[in-house]
């Protein structure tokens, strides 16, 4: 958690705004998401918990202050700047929406008031920080969809992008719903539920298949789970059930999952384990799984990894990090982005959530109209300081299953529907086009 | 660097093993790519360096051990398990090719011989590790070739998956040719030239863009790239060009980057600033890049950065983790997988890289037709210490440029080519018929 893992710019221009004494300017920025993804409906907003812990502990040590000292691009930089790094925490205020709210383009997930200098710095990390968990919830909610209530385990570790990537996506995964992870370390961390079955390579490490079957039994019992696709599906199916109870059930890896998970079914009938479950995995995503469930198949519950832990059809968000307003000298100044392709709106916010609708609006607005409506930004931080702990990542959860049953059916489709309905306040368009009109004037 | 971040069931195998008393078997493991993804001709080796650091400090603590004892999936295994997990390091030795290898399918990127449950626990990691560096190195490299000699820097630290994958997607970057990351961190961990220039909130941060160019002049002098599409690209080129040297030149972020890079140039040229140089961003990718090329846009630089950071286009590699041996009382098995989807060749091996083609063959094989042949596979931890130290960053950026120099041309293209010539030995052909044939008659 290295504050000196951002973009170097973000260090020049601390660096500038230090020189040309802007120290005591406090900047405002959101987060928010440009566009949907290709085959989104909406996001799952979530990372704010890393997004906390970096911000609470950000600190440069000594070392890095030396290695930004002796690039080029410093030398020029006031010695004073070094000092000033040295000394820097988090002393701003953010307030964010709850991780597994339902979000959708140009809502703010966070918004971030701080000195310049901080809120500068902190871009790069929280950008990632956010748009990964959320890029993750938001794929994992679609094969939790697709299921139809079966079970989903995020099984991504080994295709995530980087050892971390895979743990933060195992938590990602189960906040938007998955059952749990394959990843023990974010078992371990983040208190979610994990799972295995066995390898291929596990099978082949004994004289036979059935020798691999027995000593895994006798280790796991009700939990175990038969890998029986090593040699033959069907043949591996017949051994299990040679084996009998205690099992979890059978995971098939390989083959047309459809019509052998009907085989698998029927031999584990036949043998009176009718308790039995049957795992489905290989590279699967929520269109594979959707098929499935279509058919029909007596499938009980589905791995997903690499699709899953690297959102393969959609592999990054459109976040950016916007200033909204600068406080310089006691005065707000409301800055936005006009151009077409990356248009931004003035101003710190709130999101008020409708019934079927939401509206961004300025948080300065007290409207009559927003009554009944639940407003979805909430104080994290306030001067360096945690308000109050965020809430567990089962509650995260929770949260996340609530607003999803809340949508309109046509968005937990997988297809893509019609775009939720996001009002822009009409206070906030006036104030968007009273700035246009500003910086036109003053280009004249 | 958890030995805990690893899937659930490498655990619960080892425990499995562990049980019944194959704590002495040796496995040999290696990694391949199955498939070239879309869009690509060839795969360029990285991430050796950081498999090598995690397997060197492996270890659990001792809260990671409670946590698995407090597991239901470990509830009866034995309780000298945890204790042997407690002293657990890696004992075993791993060959792999050097970082900034061009490898192709099937052809083992490492690989890894060590006690079995040693080999089991680092499967998921250096997967990870393996798989998500090859693959950006992979993506950057397409992005080299198709500026035709003019720099790229690597851009992407935010989109990236999540504040580690930033570190590591700067380190594959460079090693692909890349002349450097935005990753101040990456910069002084791995000692990459960092760059960068400043954000448009830079410019909205002073009460006017002139103000901002000033301060940003002072602060930079040479190295000074100004960002001139806040607020309109042309005015913000006339405003650069009025302030004159010291800088290295501009930056456009939007628009017709073709068109308007035209237009800069003419109005730097005009100015007397022939010198000063145009840097484009704004989502690129290889083949905006090539169009932009191939247009005759007087573009000098490019920064490149979610499209590369997360391979977009591609975002993770079909990488495999498969037993070929296992050797059981002094008796070595060969093992394999032959299904259609995924085959695997048995036993340990050797890549020979001859002028235009590869041999896959054993590692045991000697071979008189291999004289002239570059081994690519080579010792790198043996009896669980580093062999000699690896090569430097620079030095396997190095090897990459040859790497990929050497290639035949079309490979180099940014279409799909032919697919080189890999072939297998026939040795290993022979082989794994025999293994096959075992396996099927030990099946009738």
């Amino acid at each position: 958690m290295s504050a000196l893992n951002t973009d170097l710019y973000q260090l020049t221009m601390a660096a500038g705004y230090f020189a040309a004494a802007k120290t005591n300017e406090i900047a405002t920025f959101e987060i928010t998401v440009r566009r949907l993804p290709d085959n989104r409906n909406f996001l799952i907003a979530a990372g704010l918990q890393q997004a906390v812990e970096y911000l609470l502990n950000l600190k440069f040590q000594k070392d890095e202050i030396d290695y930004l000292r002796a690039l080029p691009q410093f030398a020029k930089a006031p010695p004073e700047f070094f000092n000033f790094l040295l000394k820097l925490r988090f002393k701003g205020e953010l307030s964010a929406v709850p991780e597994g709210t339902a979000i959708f383009p140009n809502e703010p997930l966070a918004i971030l008031r701080a000195p310049l200098i901080e809120a500068q710095i902190v871009e790069t990390y929280l950008l990632s920080t956010f748009a990964f968990q959320t890029l993750i919830a938001s794929k994992a909610v679609r094969c939790v969809l697709a299921t139809q209530g079966r079970p989903v385990v995020e099984f991504g570790s080994r295709r995530a992008h980087g050892p971390d990537a895979g743990i933060l996506a195992g938590r990602a995964a189960y906040l938007a719903g998955c059952l749990g992870t394959s990843n023990a370390e974010a078992g371990r961390r983040f208190g979610i539920p994990v799972f295995g079955t066995a390898a291929h390579a596990w099978t082949m490490a004994f004289p036979s298949e059935e020798e691999s079957f027995r000593v895994l039994q006798q280790l796991l019992g009700n939990s175990t789970v038969f890998l029986v696709d090593t040699y033959d599906t069907l043949e591996g199916t017949q051994l299990a059930t040679q084996l009998g109870r205690p099992m979890w059930g059978v995971r098939l890896d390989s083959g047309d999952l459809v019509a052998l998970s009907r085989k698998v079914r029927r031999i584990l009938d036949d043998a009176g384990l009718k308790d039995a479950k049957i795992f489905v995995t290989n590279d699967l995503n929520e269109y594979k799984v959707a098929e499935m469930v279509a058919a029909g198949a007596p499938i009980d519950a589905f791995g997903i990894g690499t699709q899953l832990a690297t959102s393969f059809d959609a592999p990054a968000l459109s976040a950016v990090y916007k200033m909204v307003e600068l406080r310089r000298n006691g005065e707000v100044h409301y800055t936005a982005k006009f151009s077409d392709e990356k248009k931004t709106l003035p101003g710190a916010k709130q999101i008020y959530r409708f019934k079927d609708h939401d509206v961004i609006a300025l948080s300065s607005e007290c409207n009559i109209d927003f009554a009944g409506a639940e407003p979805l930004l909430r104080p994290v931080i306030n001067a360096g300081e945690i308000v109050e702990p965020l809430p567990s990542l089962d509650r995260a959860r929770s949260r996340a299953a609530a607003a999803i049953a809340a949508l309109p059916s046509p968005l937990r489709s997988l297809d893509t529907a019609e775009p939720y309905r996001v009002d822009v306040s009409p206070h906030l368009v006036d104030l968007a086009q009273s700035i246009r009109n500003d910086l036109q004037l003053a280009r004249l």
